[in-house]
């Protein structure tokens, strides 16, 4: 079913009223009076709507259910990856929205050959991205997509979730499945991955030092761009979310 | 470490003899005398080896070690997609060799845009991106890819294996978690995903007659070359081979 969200729409008094971009999209998908969508407040609630009139510049829907949008996982779930080259970004972004993330960030760490200037069109893009693929796979927000900083920021922030998980593929480490295992109630988590060239041990010593799980995913080298993927899955998969 | 499938290699008494486009590889990553690589003979065994000589047309390496390949995951998974369009088909082989898928194979059903023929050229790319993942993330095996042919031959395919799994999007389904959690033991197991438009309820239909597990993955809505992955990543982990 079509979904919007909220930026373009007025909710009031029973009616939505959707103008500018989310007007043309009605139209660009020939939605006509009588037919169903979906508003979301990007927020996690689910207006149902049923489209009453539709032209150039407006459409006006009827509210006919407000719900909890079902898409959301139970954990919030933060992905942050080493600044990778070239679309891996775009990539990365488009498949942890489809698979549940509440945010996703990107550092600078010591083996990032990507420059870490970040234009402001940069950022524009890749939050478009976030809000296609949202709507796509009918999620409840659109997943904030930013800037983390240095790599010690992207601990501190990993640090404050209730469960961090550093993904690494050397030396001692954590099962990742006992990890999960061990934090099925979280409500809150985080999951580190490398650029290209992965961490520097120093980089691991302070993500353990900061209280970090230092995770291993077996002994297949992910790209750094197929790690995020799959990391959030296994978390999604472990809390329930996959079902 | 640089990893070679056996294709341009002899083995012969003690030493591997490289030659043609592995010699070409060795040149190119410049590999030196007294330096280390390994060998894998596509069956899951890895010859570990020390590099004792190269020129442009031969390299010769000493076998140090010979042990299984430790990549390769307890449970062969067949991962079997409905043809998409455009080139997610590469996409799909990349990321299920990384994530340890023992065959990808594609097949038409109904509502397949993409044209199933099949000029040997593609099968080529194919092969080509499967055995260029299975060298970068370690795999001791070239997974094979290839065209199963139409929807009852992927499900005649699926229904010989341990357990299959059959993702649907709609109507009454198993957990995956659920299944997943009851079939821990098997040894084989086939993943069966729709190309962009899903699959038709009678062949939802079709796929229960046959003893295949029809399973949601969530409220959220995954892309068609998302499935796949997804799915692996999923059984993977609940087979304790991500860790």
């Amino acid at each position: 079913m079509a979904r919007f969200f909220m930026a373009g729409t007025n909710l009031n008094g029973g009616m939505a009223i959707l103008r500018g971009r989310d007007a043309e999209h009605v139209r660009v998908l020939r939605l006509r009076p009588g037919e169903d969508l979906v508003i979301c407040d990007g927020e996690g609630t689910d207006y149902k709507c049923r489209l009453v009139y539709a032209d150039k510049e407006q459409a006006e829907a009827e509210i006919v259910e407000v719900v909890p949008c079902p898409a959301e996982p139970s954990v919030k779930v933060t992905v942050l990856c080493g600044l990778p080259k070239g679309d891996k970004t775009d990539y990365i972004i488009q498949k942890c929205v489809e698979a549940g993330a509440e945010e996703i960030l990107f550092f600078n760490s010591q083996r990032c050959v990507a420059r870490p200037d970040l234009p402001e069109k940069k950022l524009e893009r890749w939050r478009r991205i976030s809000e296609e693929a949202a709507k796509q796979s009918g999620r409840g927000i659109i997943p904030q997509v930013d800037w983390a900083g240095e790599f010690a920021d992207a601990l501190n922030v990993a640090a404050h979730r209730d469960l961090g998980l550093f993904m690494y593929e050397t030396g001692e480490r954590e099962k990742l499945d006992e990890v999960l295992t061990a934090h099925r109630d979280i409500q809150t988590a985080a999951i580190v991955t490398g650029p290209e060239g992965g961490f520097a041990p120093f980089e691991a010593d302070l993500a353990r030092l900061v209280g970090l799980h230092l995770c291993s995913m077996g002994e297949r080298i992910l790209r750094c761009e197929t790690a995020p993927v799959v990391a959030l899955t296994a978390a999604m998969y472990a809390t329930g979310n996959l079902s």
